[in-house]
C-alpha cells in the first residue's frame, strides 16, 4: 500500500478552525518545519554545551524570545505544535502578553533584582500576592501554605513537615528528650527516628535522596544511590477504557488497597512506622496511571486509619490540565489530603497544608530563599488568565476532542495504539513498543508536533492550557499521517 | 558609670568619609531609624502572614523597592545598614542600577516569562551565558559546570554524582548488572548501594534528606527526620587570631585529620565506604569556624588516597566575600577539588565538577528546570560588575578594617568580645553567652545595623561585596555604642 492510499483509507481529516483574534491573538496558526530536528543550528549548540555538560538528554536549542502560545520556536525557525511544554510546565503558553505586561511596570523590577531570604525578611506584599495567588486556589480544608523552590525540595520539605507531625503527635505534650537532641546530631535514632513513607510501585517524587526513597518509575532515577527502606506498593494497573472495566479494575484496586495495609503493618512491625502516604492523583512520568476516585477515598481512610499522613503529589496533575485545578477534585471530598504538593505549571514549588502538620517551631522547615517572590507575582496573573478566559473548560472541551480522536485512531491502528485515556488534555496512549514510540515521536517533531513519553511505552500529552479545540485537530491531522506512514 | 562616660572612655570615633558619587550612586549615606524594629506595619503584617504560614522567624518585612546598595528600608520607613544581607545572599547590594538595567532590556523579557526544561530544550544562550558567567570564574582544574535551584538540590545532586562515579569506578567496564536493575527500583542494595558521604561536626550543606545527613550544626535542624549511618568527623577547633596559635592550632588539625583516615576505614569494614567527603571552606551556620590550608590540603590528599571524591561546598564562602571568589583559591592548589557547589550570591544554585564527575549517562542527574536561566543573566552582569568595580580588592580592605576594629573592640570588652576571626569581609566574633549575642543583635537593629547569628554565640558579618571602608566605620560606631551600653 501507498503512503497515498494509507492517508486516504479511512481517516476524516480535521478542518481546523482559525484562531479568533480575541482570544489568541499571541498564537501562530500552525506549525512550520524548515528542517529535521535538531537543526544544524542547535546540533553545533548542543556540541558547545557538550564541553561544559552532558548533552545526552538536549532535544535541540530554542529560540524563546520568538515562541508564542502554543508554538515552540527553536533555533533553526522550525516552530512546533508543543504538546509537551517544558515538562508539563508552561501554564498559559509561551510569552502570554499578560507576563511580558507585568514585565513592565518598573514597581516589579524590584522584585526580580533583590531575591529575599523569604522565611525572615518577606517584602511587603508577600501575604496579599500569596492571598491572592496560591490561596485563590488552596485545596479544600486547606489555609496554610510553604513556598519552595522546586518540585523536589517541595515533596522534601513536606515528607519533614510529616515526620515532624509523626513525631511530635508520638510525644504528645513531652518536649523532645536529651537523648532525642544528642542523637540527632548524629543521625542516629531516636532524634533521626526509623520512619517511613509508603510510595506507589510506578511513581515519582522527585530526585533528591528523600523523595528518591518514594520514586520508583525508571532505573535511570535511581540506580547507585543510598536509599531508605521504605514500603512499597502496587499502584492499580487498570484497564481502559475505565468505563467499560469498572468490576476488573474495582477488584484490582481493592487488591492495591489491601496491600497498602499490609505493608503499614509489616512495617510498624519491623519499627519503622510509616508517617505518611505519597500518591499521585494519575503517575505521570510511571506511564500515566490511573486510579478512581473510590481508590483515592479508601486510600485517604486508610491513612486516617493507621494514623499517617496523606500527601497527594500534584506536581505534575495540578494548575488545571486535568480539567479542575487540582486532580484530587475529581475525588469529590471535603478533606481529601494532608498535604498537597505543587510546582511545574504553579512557577513556583510549595505545598499546602492543614493547620495541624504546619510544624511548631520556626527553622525547622526553612532555607535560604523558601521560593522566589517574582514567581508568585507571574503565578498570580496565570491565575487571573486562567479564571478570565474560562481556561479550565476549555481544557475540558480540548481533552474531550483529543481523546475522541484517539480513541478514533487506535480503533483504526489497534496494532499500533492502545489503552488511550486521560482526564482533561492530561491524556496518553500506548505504543505497541518502546522503539516504535520513539520512532513515532521523531517523526511527529519533524511534522511539527512536540510529544513526550513516560512508563515504558507510553507517549503523554501535556499541552498548556491555551490549548484549544482546533489545535487538538492540528495534531490529530499530523499524528494520523504519521501514523499511515508506520511500515 | 553613665552611658555618656561609657561613650566617651575610650573609643576614638570614625569618620565615616562619603561615599563617592561615581562609586555607589545608589547608596543611602547612613542608616535612619523611625521605629524600633519590627515597627507596627510590621507586626501587622507578621500577624496577617501567620493566618498562612510559620512565621517564628520573621524579623520584619521589608520594602525592597526602596531598598539600595547596603541599606535594607522595612516597610515603617526604618533604613538599616545591612551585613546579612538575606543571608549573604545579595553580591552587589539592593537594586543595583547595573541590574535594574538589564530589566529594562526588552530581549531579555522572554528569559523571565519563559522558564525553559535546561536538561532537554536550552535557549539559544545557554551556551554563551553559561561561559561568560559561571565558567569565567570556574575553580582550578575545572571546565564542567551543572546549575541547579538552590544550594540543597545543588548539593543533593553533586552526592549523587560522587556516587555514580564511585560506583562506576567499582564496577570497571561492566554494566550494572541485572540485581542492580531490579533492585534500585526497591531502594535496596546492591542496586542503591550502601555508601556513604564522609562530613563533620558543625558542618552545613543543606536541609534535603541527603543534605540535611551531612548538616551537624543545630538541633532544629535535623530533630525528627530520619537520616543515614554516615561517618561525621570533628572539625578542628581552632584558636584565634591563627596567626598567634600556629602550633597549638597544627596539633589540632592533625588529630582531626587522624579520625577522618580512621572514620573512611572503619565505615568501609562497615561496608558503608565513603564515596565522598564535603566540607565547607568555613564553617558558617555551625560558628565560622576556621582551618589551614595545611589542614584543606591534607584532607584532599586523603580524599584521593581511600579513592573518595572530594567536594567543596562554596555555598556561602564563594562569590567572592572572602577577597577571592572562591574560598579554597586560599588554599593554593592547582587541584583543589573534585566538585565545588555553590548557590546564594552566585544567584543560581549549581556545581562545578572536574571530567570524570560527570555522570557518563543523560538523565541520570536531571529535573524539570534544572537551574533558572533567568538567574544566569543576573549572574553574568554581576561578575562584570565585580570586575569593573574591583569589588574584590574593596572586599580586601573592607575585611582588614572590620577585623581590626572587631580586634579593638575585643581588647576593650575582653568580657564580652572574643575569639575575632575572618578572611575578608567573611568575619566573626563570639558574644560572652547566647543571650547576650541576641540582645547585641536586636539592640544594633534598632539603632539601624543588620547582623546574623551563628554557632552557639557568635556573630557572624555577611555584608554585600560593595560594603566599603566607610561602611565598616558606620558599622563599627554604632556596634562599639550598643556596646558600651551593656549593662
Amino acid at each position: 500500500m501507498t503512503e497515498q492510499q494509507q492517508l486516504s483509507m479511512c481517516w476524516c481529516r480535521y478542518v481546523s478552525k482559525a484562531a479568533t483574534k480575541t482570544q489568541m491573538e499571541f498564537d501562530y496558526d500552525g506549525p512550520s518545519m524548515k528542517t529535521s530536528v535538531p537543526g544544524p543550528r542547535s546540533q553545533e549548540l548542543t556540541k558547545q554545551l557538550g564541553d561544559i555538560q552532558n548533552v545526552g538528554a538536549v532535544n535541540f536549542f530554542c529560540n524563546y524570545e520568538e515562541s508564542r502560545g502554543n508554538y515552540l520556536v527553536d533555533v533553526d525557525g522550525n516552530r512546533m505544535l508543543d504538546l509537551y511544554t517544558q515538562i508539563s510546565s508552561i501554564p498559559i503558553g509561551y510569552n502570554h502578553p499578560a507576563l511580558l505586561k507585568l514585565m513592565t511596570n518598573p514597581h516589579n523590577l524590584s522584585t526580580f533584582v533583590n531575591r529575599p531570604a523569604l522565611g525572615i525578611l518577606p517584602p511587603e506584599n508577600f501575604p496579599d500576592k500569596i492571598s491572592e495567588s496560591l490561596l485563590s486556589v488552596a485545596p479544600s480544608g486547606m489555609s496554610r501554605v510553604q513556598t519552595m523552590a522546586c518540585g523536589s525540595c517541595s515533596n522534601e520539605n513536606a515528607f519533614k513537615s510529616m515526620f515532624i507531625w509523626y513525631r511530635n503527635k508520638e510525644r504528645g505534650q513531652t518536649a523532645p528528650s536529651d537523648q532525642d537532641l544528642s542523637t540527632c546530631m548524629v543521625n542516629q535514632a531516636p532524634g533521626c527516628p526509623d520512619l517511613s513513607i509508603l510510595s506507589f510501585m510506578g511513581s515519582f517524587h522527585g530526585r533528591t535522596m528523600g523523595c528518591l526513597a518514594t520514586t520508583h518509575s525508571k532505573v535511570i532515577h535511581k540506580l547507585d544511590i543510598p536509599s531508605f527502606d521504605w514500603p512499597i506498593a502496587p499502584f492499580p494497573r487498570l484497564q481502559y477504557p475505565l468505563e467499560e472495566f469498572t468490576r476488573e479494575n474495582a477488584q484490582e484496586e481493592s487488591r492495591c488497597l489491601e496491600e497498602v495495609e499490609d505493608l503499614i503493618v509489616k512495617w510498624r512491625q519491623k519499627g519503622k512506622p510509616v508517617a505518611g502516604i505519597v500518591v499521585e492523583p494519575i503517575q505521570a512520568e510511571g506511564g500515566d496511571n490511573h486510579a478512581s476516585p473510590d481508590f483515592f477515598r479508601s486510600l485517604r481512610n486508610i491513612a486516617r486509619k493507621h494514623g499517617s499522613a496523606f500527601h497527594v503529589d500534584e506536581v505534575q496533575t495540578g494548575g488545571g490540565t486535568t480539567g479542575k485545578f487540582w486532580a484530587h477534585e475529581h475525588w469529590g471530598m471535603d478533606d481529601p489530603a494532608d498535604i498537597v504538593s505543587f510546582s511545574k505549571k504553579l512557577l513556583t514549588g510549595g505545598y499546602f497544608q492543614r493547620d495541624e502538620l504546619q510544624p511548631d517551631k520556626p527553622y525547622r522547615i526553612f532555607n535560604t530563599w523558601m521560593g522566589d517572590p517574582s514567581k508568585n507575582l507571574f503565578l498570580a496573573e496565570v491565575l487571573n488568565v486562567i479564571h478570565r478566559e474560562n481556561l479550565l473548560e476549555e481544557v475540558t472541551r480540548s481533552g474531550k476532542a483529543l481523546l475522541k480522536g484517539l480513541y478514533e485512531l487506535q480503533g483504526q491502528y489497534p496494532n499500533i495504539l492502545s489503552r488511550a485515556r486521560g482526564q482533561g488534555t492530561f491524556c496518553a496512549v500506548d505504543i505497541c513498543d518502546d522503539e516504535t514510540r520513539n520512532s513515532i515521536m521523531l517523526k511527529a517533531r519533524d511534522k511539527g508536533v512536540i510529544l513526550g513519553g513516560c512508563g515504558d511505552r507510553s507517549i503523554r500529552f501535556r499541552p498548556a492550557l491555551v490549548f484549544k479545540e482546533y489545535h487538538v485537530h492540528i495534531f490529530l491531522n499530523i499524528f494520523s499521517d504519521v501514523l499511515a506512514q508506520l511500515k
